[in-house]
Parts: structure tokens; C-alpha cells; sequence
């Protein structure tokens, strides 16, 4: 991909962006505010810039009169990357760069971890759980008329050194049409046992060669969304993945709405059928995607949390709703997938993740597998966020969890404007400090209609770094902008004027908003401190964090360490994994060790029941502000937070400090 | 059950038997010959007999005058016996004494072989493939919070001693309501592994105690009928037993029929279908029998021959009838019932008996292990007698086995009146050597509609040794008797005027028939030879003999032995089993042992195809005549044979021996 750069005037920053990125996009990475409210789509019109040197594309609009558009103005949220450029913020969008450069820290550097399938090769590990071998049997004769299954099993041993075989009913079904057909030339698929000793399973018979076609499809059953993967189990790579909305989704949106739902006559089988349809939707649109024959699938691996793991199996999950929240089971055996309704050949199993308890999943448990963090020294605490925070702490040697209800904040819930992580949702934001004029970026750039995760937490952590919001959420009175309402008793920031947004309702950060989140971010923070307590360890042992979960992979990692999040911690320690149970399905497509290893690491993974806990509720209490009661656990934003107000005290509230050069 | 004394005079014969017994069928037990062609209807009125002392129920009839009744007179087809009794049978029906008295020796001699229960108790082999705990377990609370499943697994480890169990998804779909429904008290259902140090299954959960109450199916699946058994899992008794015509029977009489209807579009499934139709119809017909409970099934067993299993399962049978004879597998992994759509609970696994080859069926393996042949010292031959004839020769050490194409002769086919087993069929027969009268004796007691396969041997052999038809199955054409006719140039003999029948013509056995019957017994002789000579043993070595098969179970040994289907041996060697298959599927519900053997034993057993051995030919022309060609395999027959020789030189033809007193 070409690479351009982009040097913005007076700040003097200068950035690397690919070619065709949007030039408030741009401006947002190089930590250079411009106004913006209406979220880029050009509708407010206050990100004007000046085009100094190069060239973009569009930008030009009836905002612009002919003369600013021959002086180089042009509309940033319109305008890509062209060429290399110099952009200059004219004096009405310009800011203080000496505050902003505390952003100057580059966003969102953790990598995204992945899976070495070399390193997998070289260890010997890659053993897919299916394996193909070529026959070329000898033909039947009057002295020799083995039966058919007996001549396969017999070869397999003399030839292959294959021991332990059995025939499933499937391939005896089909054995003597399908040697017939081919001349005794035929492909086997054995099914490899987890442990060594145990038997190898003949799953398929297919004419002639087809050693090269053997595909896994792997599954990620979110409770909103469902991931499907074909992965070629001869290569390792991922030919296709595809995503949709869980259709359980009409049936309550959450995990709770769910298991009630299962209490209404039919409600089981309801859910059961539609998430399968889901499946079987997406596995067809995968297949026709990798452009492979559904025929050479000879494995499905499946990953989700605890309830979508007993909703896929049609396993009542009544009693994970209840006190003690115990679930029917948390191993599940292989089983096979045309018995699930799941649209694969009969000679397909579904090995189906083990979960931890009623609310730390198989879709943890996956991640936990997929990201080696069961094989690593490192103390590492895995997070995966979302309504409700899953949270593994350990290494090699020992593992912790727990679940903490974080509530739906994260994901649009409880928020006034809140909303999922969908076109038109405010993700990133900035803020001029003198003017208190807000930059909006929102999903697909277009106008804004409300506010979503990873956008309410940079929100958050960018009004209390600059003061519009106290330790305790709570808006400073005192600031001199219009944006800042108390409407019906309540103190809100309006983020994009009613003509600004697409809903044509003044968009507006409230203040139980921020109560919300803090009371979210708080339930998570304790609820790693408390782990670690239990394990007589503390935040600062943490060696590296392992984000999982869409809204992991798109937070931003300081600002989520401003508000008290996550711990400070030195960001090039924090992998983003993404989704984890993707990852994890798919590893157990590629390595039958996963497999082998994850009873042992289920049974080594200690479930905390944090209200059982003694400490949770008064670390949960102590995490309550933004970022916490204990500054010192946050030492660097300690220090910009200090330096900040030794500056305002010389500048006077919303003080414009001069922009560095 | 009361018996009674019946002495039949002028022979001075006495016999015991059971009150209510009919008369013609004690005397026919007794050897003593009284003339009856109607089949024991009372319409020939021929059977005539004089109580001279006691009393018997019926006989009495139009055809006796007031005075004849007063005498003593009955007709004995139709009197039964109520007390001890003295019979004379009238001059008009005395027979010839000195030459029945060959048929002296009590026929039918052979003991039926039962499973002693009690020894396989005794031995510690009463260990049936299912077994239910009942436990009682701790509820969950706050601090133990374990899942449904991993608190049930426990603790059987704990409290049982149970290691290596897995949970199956119907037990894991049920789990949680049915602990809670009975305070956590649960009777667990085990299915164990075949071979120790495999994992044992937990199949079922029930509420409470129900370890009183485990059943069991066991299941022939035969191709003209199926027999189902309820077997009490607790006690080893058999609760139930229904029989009934494979609902097959439409698609074709026999195997290779069947085999050529699944050629058809459809015609597996079909089949498949039927069967299994016909199978679900039994259970439910024998759980009420029974009166249990279905939910308290916990395995089903079955066997059939190759392609009767394979049509269960399924498995299409094309190439069972195209040379080199090649079936699809002999072995068949545990099956889930209801995945074969059997009507059971969906726990339940179905546990078929492998076959050998395509011919030498499961329904052959289930005889020689549910006979113990495979554990014992003596040199067993074990036949199977129907449209093919299967041999087992063997003992501990070694077993071979072939199957010969007897033709459908033993079930009535290819002979002009020959029917199967059922009513009206002529099942039993004398003949008077004097006037070579006939007494038929039918099934149901009814007028004759034809012949079966045991009275065609019946037959057969009684007009051998009387001289009627020679060694080659010729009638004797000097015969003075109105019976013996030439028809369109064959040669016949009626067994019963057309007015005597059901069936308004006249029923005769004709020489193209005795062919068909020479035929037959040759095949099946002359497999039995040959097998034993592959293995460089006689007919003489042979320590005794199981017959297996409904044919089996009701063919008359000595008859058998005469006309050389059977070689010569002392009866008391001789054992019917009866319906082996059945026999063998239910052992297999009692003892898991079997199913650890079998396998072994499938694999000792040399199957030969008697076509590719050098000597079968000879061998068979050897043996196409009554009873041999080498009559000194036949000593006790060949010295009778003389000694009427001998004796109808003094008398002449049809000579007329004094009663022996």
C-alpha cells in the first residue's frame, strides 16, 4: 500500500498515513485537533484546513466560497490523501498543541497478536484433528474377498502403520460404492484421538485423490455476533471468514433476555434452531467465499460463551441464571455435527470448546488456548470486555478467572445516546481546549447518531484530562461554553448540534452517562484487582495484557488507562487478540494438542465468584473515580495531570498555552 | 404340568405324556403307526382306536355308529388325553410293529440348550453392558458451585470408585432439571467398555432410584421373521418375547431378492425402513408384554445375517451377491438407536453382532458365542439350516465356517406342495408297510394344505427305510398301493386325497421333489465334509452337534440322519439352540464379555467359500444320495436297512412282520 506523509501546520506534526485516508482521520493519529461536531460528514463545515503543498481528493464543497477554495481550504472530514501533503490549520481550527501533545503517544500501538503458524510447523504441532491418507487398495479376488472395511483397515495398518482403527457407520455406508467407483483408489479421513493410544476413527471415504482439499470450519458464537472461518488444514491458512448478527438477537439481546426466553414453551428449541441457521448461513457463505466443495469439510470447531455454548447443543441453561449460577456441564463431548442441524457432510464432528463456569465460557477458554497464554511464563491478565468482562489471570503454571457484570455501558447500553459499534457511532474525539469545541469521528464517517464504546471512553478520558470533568464524572460548572447544559436537573456536553447529527436530536454526553461507565470500568478494574488479591498478587505484576473482544481490538489503550480501565502499563505490553474465540476455534483446527491440552487447563483454571469474594466490594468501591481512588497506580497520568494544572494555574481556566514548534 | 401314562396295545408300548395331548400325536411319539391322511382333522375318519381304559376328551363323530362309541371307539385325531389311558388300535389300523420299532428310540431327543444363568453368575460374568448407581449427591451452594455434570462425575471418582467417564450430550441436555426435580438424588445409567482401561459412558439420568428397573432388547432380525426379547438387566430373566414376519417379506422372500430390490431408486431406504418398522412394532409389542417402562430401556442388541444387518444399518448389500462376494464391513461400531430410528431413548446404543462374510452372518456369530461352541473343548459342528445352510466346526482352538446354498427345499421351496411351517402343513408321518397307508400329522392339527420342511425329511426317510423310494429317490414302481401313480410321467405318491385336503386336490410328493431334497441335504452334507477335510479332520471326529434355526429346532434327528442331512451320532450329542441368533443378542445383554470376545473370535474363524475348495464337488455327488454314496458312514442305518432287507426276503414284499409283544 503507498504511504504518503503529512505534515500539519503550525503544530509542525508530521505523519505517516496510507494513501486515500481522510484527512481528519489524519489529523486525529497525529494528535492535531480540528473542530468537527457533525462526525465528517461535512455538514457542520468548521474542519477547514488549508492544502499548503500536494494534492487530496474532493474536500470542495458550498461551504468553501470560490476564493477560500483557490487559497488551498478545503472541508477535512471530505478530503483523502493524495499525495505527500502540507496541510496548515487555519487560526479558527488551530489548538494547543501543549496540551494535545500529551496525545502525541502513539494510539493504538499494541499489535495485533497472531498465531505463528511457521513456529506451529516448526514444533511439530501442526496436526490438524483430520487427516487424509491416499490408498491404492488391491482389488478384490475369489481368493482374497476381505470385506470392504476389513480391506481398508487391513492396508491402513500394513502400509501406514495405522493402528486402532475404527469405521464409522457413515463410511461403511458408503465403502463399497465409493472403492468401486474408483478402482480401489481411494482418500480415507481419520479422525486423530486427543490421546495418544486411543482410537483413530476412519470418518470419510471419497474416490480417488483428494489429499489436498481438507478444509475445518471454525466457529465463534458470540452472543451478538457469529464468525465462521474455512481454514485449509493442509496449509494452515484461513481461506474465508464471514460475520453476522447471532439471529437469537430478536429473541433478547443479552445473555439474560436469552435464558428467559428458554423458559417460554418452544423457547429452547427456538433459540437452538436459530443460532444454528445462523451457522449453517454463515458456513455457506464461507464455503462459497474459499470457493472450496462443502464435501472436503471434515471438521467444525465451535467456541462461545456458556449460554450460546448450551443453546448451540439445545442444553437448557435455566440454572446459569439462578443462584449458585450453576451450568449443566462445562465438557462436551465431540459430537456429530449433522445431529446438532448443523448443514455438514454426516461424517463431521463439532468438537465443541469446554467452558469455566456459568459466566467464564468456552469462548474465553479459546482464547486462553489460541493465545499461548497457558503456555507462557509471563504472568499475563486477559480481558475480554464486553457486557458482561471476562478476566483470566495467570501463566503456565497457574490460571484465575473471573466474570464481572460490567453492565452494557461498553456497548451502547444504559448510555442516553449510546450505541453499538455501528455506522454513524462516535468512536473518536477530540477536544479544543480553549474553545471546548469537539472533533467527532464517527463509523463510516458520516453524520453522527449516538456514542459507542471505544468512543465514550476516549470522551471520557479526554474531558477529565482536560478538566471538563472531575475525578467523580461530574462536569466543572464553571467552564465557559454553551455545550455544557443542564437539562431537567441533569448536566450534560453536547457533543453534535441536532442539525449536525442524523437523528435531529441534539447529541449530548450525560452526566449518569459517565456514571455508568465509571461504574463499569470500576466492576473491572476490581474485579483484576481482586483475582490478583486472591492469588496474593497486585496490578503491577501484571507482565502484559491480552485484550480480547471487538470492543478490546478497538479501544484505545491510553484512554482506557486515563479512566482507569486498564492498569498503566507500558502500551507496547498490551497485545490486542481480537476475537479470541475466533482465534481459539481456529487453532484447534490446526493442532490436536490444543485439544489435548485444554481439560488440563480447564482443570487448572480457578473460577472466582467475585461476590464471594471479601475484598470485591471495597476494591470495587475504591475504583469508583476516574481513574482511581490510588493515583499512584497510575503514575504517568499522575504526572500530566499535575503538570496540567501547574499550567492552568499560570494560563487561567481553559488557558491557551502557546502551540509548540 | 400333569402327565399321563398312555399304553398302546397290541404293540404294548407305553409312553408319558402331557394331559391334554392328542391322541395321533402320542401314538406318532410312541412309534406306533395308526393310518390318517386328513392331517388330524377327523375327516378321513381312518384313526380309529378303542379306549380300553381311562378317559379322553373328544373323538367323538359322525363317522363312528352308537355302538363303535360304546365300544371304546374314538377317532384319536381328535381325543386328548385326560387320564392314564390303555389304547388298542383295531386290526383296521395295527401296523407292523417289528419294522416301527425302529422308531423306537424317543425322537426328537436332542435337549434344548439353555443358558444357565446361574453359572454365568456363578463365574462373574453377569455383567450386563449397562448398569445404573444410584446416588445421592450434594446440592450446589455458594461455595460449591460446580456444574450439574462435573458434580456427578465426581463423585462416582469419589464414592464409587468410577474413573474414565464421559458425559454424553442427551444426559448433558437433561442433567440440570432432572437433580433438581429430585433433590439431587439421581440414578446414573453406565454404559461399560468393551475392554478395560476405555472409557465408560454415562448415558442416562433419572430422577430417584430406578436401579430395580433396567432393561434390555434383544433382537433377531431374521429374513422371513424377527424376534424381540425383553431381558431384565437385574435379574437375567427373559420379561417378554414377540415374533413376526419381517416386514420385508413384501420386497422378496429371500436375501438375494432383498439384495436386487435395493438396486431400486429407493429401495435401501425402503428396506431399511421396513425393517426397522417392524422392529419398533416388536418393542412396543413387548414393553407392554412386559409391562415396563420404556425410559428404563438402557441397550438394544441385535443380530442377522449380512445382509439383514446391513439393511438395518443401512449399509446397502449390492455386492453381497456379486462375485468375489464382498460385504461392505463385518463390523459395526456401537450405533446410537434412535440414529437407525428405533423407537428408544435417545441414550440408548444398539450393539449389533459382526458377521463373517457375506454369507456367514451375525446371526451365525451371535449362535457360536451365545452357545458357549467358542469356549468349549469338544469339536462342535454347528449348523444353521434354511434356504443356505451355514456350518461352524470348531471348538476353543480354532473355528471354520462356510455357507452352502441348500436351495429353499428346507422352507418348502421347489417342492410341488411344499410350504413353510405353518398350519395345515404335514409336519409329521408314518406309513403303514403293509398297505402303505399314511398318517400325516399337520400343524394345528388341521387338513393337510401341504408340506414342510421338516415333514419332507420326515417323509422322506420313512419311505427309504420302508423301501418305497431307493437310494436315489426313486419310488419303487412294483409297489402294490394305489398312492404311488405316474402323473405326465412323473412319478408321485399322495399323501392325501384331494377330499381330505384344504386345498381340493390331491397333496402328493413327487421325485422331481425328492431331487430338490437330495440336492439340499447334499449341499449341506457335503459342506460339513469338506469344511472338516480343509481342516484335515472326518465327520467321525466330530464330538457333537448344535442346530440352531427354527428348521433346526423341529427337524427329526434320526430322520435327518437317515436321509444323510445329519451324519450319524447318538442323539444325546445332539442339542437344538434354537433361534441362536436371538440367543446370541440376548447373552450379549448379559455379559459384556461377549462383546470382548467376539471380536477375537471374528477374527479365529476361517470363513472357506466352499466353491473355491478343490474337493466340494466330489464331496457333493458323493452325497446326492440317500443317505450316501459311502454307507458306512451310516453303520446303524446300513445294518436296519439289512435287517428289513433280510426280513422282507422271508415276507416277500410289503411283507407284513408279527406285532412284537
Amino acid at each position: 500500500m503507498e504511504k504518503h506523509h503529512v505534515l500539519f501546520l503550525p503544530h509542525n506534526v508530521e505523519i505517516l498515513v496510507e494513501k486515500g485516508e481522510n484527512l481528519i482521520r489524519a489529523a486525529i493519529q497525529a494528535g492535531v485537533h480540528i473542530n468537527a461536531s457533525c462526525g465528517g460528514e461535512g455538514v457542520c463545515g468548521k474542519c477547514r484546513v488549508i492544502i499548503e503543498d500536494g494534492n487530496v481528493d474532493g474536500g470542495v464543497t458550498e461551504k468553501l466560497d470560490r476564493e477560500d477554495i483557490e487559497k488551498g481550504y478545503r472541508q477535512a472530514c471530505l478530503s483523502s490523501v493524495l499525495t505527500d501533503l502540507v496541510v496548515r490549520i487555519p487560526i479558527e481550527s488551530e489548538v494547543d498543541a501543549g496540551v494535545l501533545n500529551l496525545q502525541q503517544m502513539p494510539r493504538k500501538t499494541a499489535r495485533i497478536w497472531e498465531m505463528n503458524l511457521d513456529d506451529l510447523k516448526d514444533k511439530g504441532l501442526f496436526m490438524p484433528p483430520v487427516e487424509k491418507k491416499y490408498l491404492e487398495l488391491p482389488e478384490p479376488t475369489a481368493q482374497d474377498n476381505l470385506p470392504d472395511v476389513t480391506r481398508l483397515v487391513s492396508f491402513l495398518k500394513a502400509t501406514h502403520d495405522e493402528h486402532r482403527l475404527v469405521v464409522e457407520l457413515p463410511v461403511i455406508r458408503k465403502i463399497s460404492d465409493v472403492l468401486r467407483q474408483s478402482h480401489f483408489t481411494v482418500t480415507a479421513t481419520l479422525a486423530r484421538p486427543v490421546q495418544s493410544g486411543r482410537k483413530t476413527q476412519i470418518i470419510h471415504i471419497q474416490p480417488g485423490d483428494t489429499t489436498s482439499r481438507n478444509y475445518a470450519i471454525a466457529v465463534d458464537i458470540g452472543t451478538t455476533t457469529v464468525y465462521a472461518q474455512v481454514i485449509d488444514l493442509i496449509t494452515g491458512d484461513v481461506l474465508a471468514q464471514f460475520g453476522d448478527y447471532n439471529g437469537q438477537i430478536s429473541y433478547g439481546e443479552d445473555v439474560i433476555s436469552r435464558i428467559i426466553y428458554t423458559g417460554k414453551p418452544g423457547g429452547l428449541d427456538k433459540l437452538h434452531e436459530v443460532v444454528i441457521a445462523t451457522i449453517n448461513k454463515l458456513i455457506k457463505k464461507v464455503v462459497k467465499k474459499a470457493r472450496i466443495d462443502p464435501d472436503e469439510i471434515s471438521a467444525i470447531t465451535m467456541a462461545g460463551n456458556t449460554t450460546m455454548t448450551q443453546l448451540a447443543l439445545k442444553v437448557n441453561p435455566k440454572y446459569i441464571r439462578l443462584s449458585p449460577y450453576v451450568p449443566a456441564s462445562t465438557l462436551y463431548p465431540p459430537i456429530k455435527a449433522v445431529d446438532l442441524g448443523l448443514s455438514l457432510g454426516d461424517h463431521v464432528t463439532a468438537l465443541v470448546y469446554p467452558a469455566i463456569s456459568s459466566y467464564v465460557g468456552g469462548d474465553i477458554v479459546a482464547g486462553v488456548m489460541g493465545s499461548g497464554m497457558y503456555r507462557a511464563e509471563e504472568l499475563t491478565l486477559f480481558m475480554d470486555i464486553g457486557t458482561n468482562a471476562e478476566i483470566v489471570i495467570g501463566n503456565k503454571d497457574w490460571l484465575a478467572c473471573a466474570s464481572c457484570s460490567a453492565g452494557p455501558a461498553f456497548e451502547g447500553g444504559g448510555i442516553k445516546f449510546g450505541m453499538r459499534a455501528a455506522k454513524g457511532a462516535i468512536e473518536d474525539f477530540s477536544l479544543d481546549p480553549v474553545s471546548l469545541e469537539p472533533m467527532n469521528i464517527t463509523i463510516g464517517n458520516v453524520r453522527p447518531k449516538g456514542i459507542c464504546g471505544s468512543g465514550l471512553i476516549t470522551i471520557a478520558a479526554t474531558m477529565f484530562e482536560m478538566g471538563v470533568i472531575d475525578n467523580q464524572g461530574k462536569f466543572n460548572r464553571d467552564l465557559n461554553t454553551s455545550r455544557i447544559r443542564e437539562t431537567d436537573g441533569i448536566y450534560e456536553y453536547v457533543l453534535a448540534w441536532k442539525h449536525e447529527t442524523q437523528i435531529d436530536r441534539d447529541i449530548a454526553l450525560t452526566e449518569p452517562d459517565l456514571d455508568n461507565l465509571i461504574r463499569a470500568k470500576g466492576a473491572i478494574f476490581s474485579g483484576c484487582v481482586t483475582l490478583l488479591e486472591e492469588v496474593g498478587l497486585r496490578m503491577q505484576d501484571i507482565d502484559r495484557i491480552f485484550l480480547a473482544g471487538g470492543f478490546g481490538s478497538y479501544v484505545d489503550l491510553e484512554k482506557a488507562m486515563v479512566i482507569g480501565l486498564l492498569p498503566e502499563i507500558d502500551p507496547h505490553r498490551v497485545r490486542f487478540i481480537g476475537n479470541g474465540s475466533l482465534m481459539g476455534a481456529k487453532m484447534s483446527c490446526l493442532t490436536n494438542r490444543i485439544r489435548k491440552d485444554v481439560v488440563a487447563v480447564t482443570k487448572r483454571m480457578t473460577n472466582f465468584e467475585l461476590s464471594e469474594t471479601r475484598s470485591f466490594m471495597a476494591n470495587y468501591v475504591a475504583a469508583l473515580f476516574l481513574p482511581h481512588t490510588d493515583m499512584d497506580q497510575f503514575p504517568k497520568l499522575k504526572a500530566r495531570l499535575e503538570n496540567r494544572s501547574n499550567m492552568q494555574k499560570v494560563l487561567g481556566k481553559n488557558g491557551h498555552a502557546p502551540p509548540t514548534r
